[in-house]
């Protein structure tokens, strides 16, 4: 088991973001659970995973498997209540990552950065770099769960 | 996606179960989501795979995937919470067959037996063999889900 401990910013929509890797992200999930239990499919550029997250806020148990396409064909038809496409540009940040995510479809507006640290410390000296917006890693509506089944981009 | 209609039946265990092909099934769930949704990995025999079921009754939906050994070992700890070990006979039944599960473990002393149909007709229309007991396809308690994480096996 992996622990993930990250924190969620927005990152308003007229500001500029520094370069960075980008592809695009397909990803629905099988079943949402109670307490942010989640097992969903993802196909990032080429590779195809499983993952299985519990546990909920800033430090989650998350197991993973990569996936064949066959295997994500086969069960990608079970998402269908609840899926995301965005486009992905990972942003060094120092010691840090900053993941950039730019929602496309029924999410189109939001934009979010997420950023992975190895311990709650790490996490909580972490300065935000100026073009990051308001956090919202303790907000309910922006739970990657909630933002699958959401009819629209929650509001800032 | 497929469709599942299917009856659960008791098999009282003083009775004597006709001969079947039988192997050892290692379950457990990713995910136990609202209304009968999860996920699960299944080992039966040298064969693994991924299964995800939603909706609840008589008629579901299901997906599923074959997964390699090395996949199954990676999501095997995300299920610590609910497993389930059984033995498994498939008994022919006409046109129909039962599969006949020998819970071992917390849940030792249950057995059960699942008959699935290709349409709700024909699911009605079956007459149980003798050696059936009560039928459960609409108890709660003998669910698939609650069996994993009941402490004991519930009452007949």
């Amino acid at each position: 088991m992996g622990v993930e401990i990250e924190r969620k910013f927005l990152v308003p929509e007229g500001g500029s973001v520094p370069d960075g890797r980008e592809f695009e992200v397909r990803q629905g999930y099988l079943v949402l659970g109670p307490e942010g239990a989640e097992a969903r499919v993802r196909r990032q550029g080429e590779e195809c995973s499983l993952t299985v997250k519990r546990g909920a806020g800033l430090v989650r148990g998350e197991w993973e498997t990569p996936l064949s396409a066959e295997q994500f064909a086969d069960l990608w038809p079970a998402t269908e209540h609840a899926r995301v496409d965005k486009t992905r540009r990972v942003v060094p940040l120092g010691p840090h990552e900053a993941v950039v995510d730019t929602y496309r479809g029924r999410l189109a507006g939001l934009r979010t950065a997420e950023v992975e640290f190895t311990d709650p410390e790490a996490a909580a000296a972490f300065t935000p770099p100026p073009w990051f917006g308001a956090e919202v890693t303790d907000r309910p509506e922006f739970k990657n769960q909630r933002l699958a089944t959401a009819d629209a981009p929650p509001l800032p």
